[in-house]
């Protein structure tokens, strides 16, 4: 039986999303590897698995898997994009919760099709991040080339915000990789370079922990907003702008913080029968 | 109306393939641009319109747009792409003919899912090329960093082919573009560089013009046989290897070269009305 799927994005950070809500899916890391491929698959950042949820409250479990076949925890643009599938299902629902191994995310459909999700609370502890040892997240003692003193903050992922002049003049794919695996970062760690460039305004770019540079990081854009707040050079509201376009991004006084932001499907489409067969079971 | 689409390739070259034979298609460049994206749109190398024949005895129109929208002359993995759809339509026809600007080419399916594409035959004058200027195209006096003196040849578009030691070590993303756009080439050239690994067998990258390295290039792969056995490097008959994968070519006693390889279909597709509308035209 032919699967079908949908191709989603959400600034260009793209996803296949299968719906495994009624049939259920399993796939092999040669089956992801194949469904992921720009060439011979599909291609995508990032599958997303539609699955009944698991907990009272939630509408859907959303499973994320890397291009790898591993599973991943969390992702701003992956859940707008699920939220808003699930909102245009339910006529009128546009408040909903989608599930995932990190926990629950609530999520509201706007009526210019924008989508808010609440993405958690920033934790700012250094074993939250987590840091190798004991050290203040405001201003970290970690450098490299024209990098230094980030701001650290874990939004269900670690990311180093680095504030900087003028952040497309950073050479991320040689800075990036050094501070991904910095000894300060036991489980590595997301590289933000941003500069802001007017009140509730901030330039980002990223370079992703396991994937280099990408056009849109969610977390990212929530974790550079709060360590702006943090820094005192924003209010706890702005629009993140990325390579991809843009986030606007707030820092609740309860420590939630919400991503707003569009999502777009570019395609449905239904696999060959050989495709996935081939890479096996 | 949403548009159907095929997503096919031939050795990781891959094409989205657009039905045009009933409802007439034309695409601005800014539609093609979004159509080829691989994060917004559908991604591909070339976009594939099939049209109705023009000319007696062809079977099909295969018009090629680059993902800047301008029009290639010709390619041998999407003929093969186009001529496997082709000969599945009409049951026990595995004998037909693809018409392209270039002209028309006959096609093979065989038994075992191969198609063979007859890609017309090799031009060997420096007028067909084309060069800029009078030259011997069995060597040409063209140089940049380790690579010199090509073979050239037109097979529906210019080809330069360095044979070196190995291929591998070749830096195409520094060379590659000088190349392409050497004064040499009137119409700008594709690059390829090729080793012989083994009678009969030649293990060759490219830099394709207008697009960069490509995991194979069918006009390519005609280009480096044809160029080899000039220079009495292999038989008229050989395997090359590219990244992709391979394909057998023969250069026949009468100048014609057929090209045979494989081809799939990764999946069947939907386009969203909002992705070309917003493209606006």
């Amino acid at each position: 039986m032919a699967r079908r799927f949908l191709k989603m994005h959400g600034l260009g950070n793209d996803f296949v999303v299968l719906d495994a809500r009624t049939t259920p899916l399993s796939l092999t890391g040669a089956q992801a590897r194949v469904l992921a491929d720009r060439r011979f698959g599909v291609g995508c950042d990032q599958i997303i698995i539609l699955e009944p949820p698991q907990s009272a409250g939630a509408d859907v479990f959303m499973r994320i898997l890397n291009p790898d076949g591993s599973e991943s925890g969390a992702c701003g643009n992956a859940t707008r994009c699920v939220a808003s599938l699930i909102a245009a299902e339910g006529a009128g629902r546009d408040r909903l919760t989608v599930e995932t191994i990190s926990g629950l995310l609530p999520a509201v459909r706007h009526a210019d099709g924008l989508v808010t999700v609440d993405m958690g609370p920033a934790r700012l502890d250094w074993r939250q991040i987590p840091l190798a040892e004991p050290a203040d997240t405001l201003s970290l003692d970690v450098a490299a080339g024209p990098l230094s003193g980030p701001c650290t903050v874990n939004m269900g992922n670690p990311h180093a915000v680095f504030f900087v002049d003028d952040a497309e003049a950073v050479d991320l794919p040689q800075w990036g990789p050094q501070l991904e695996h910095h000894t300060a970062f036991p489980e590595r760690a997301n590289i933000e370079v941003a500069t802001v460039v007017a009140p509730g305004r901030v330039r980002m770019r990223v370079w992703e922990r396991g994937a280099g540079i990408t056009l849109a990081c969610g977390s990212g854009a929530c974790a550079t907003l709060v360590a702006a707040a943090r820094r005192g050079l924003t209010d706890r509201k702005a629009d993140i702008v990325m390579d991809g376009g843009t986030l606007t991004i707030e820092w609740r006084e309860d420590g939630h913080v919400l991503m707003t932001g569009p999502v777009a499907t570019a395609f449905s489409g239904e696999l060959d029968d050989a495709l996935l067969a081939g890479a096996g079971r």
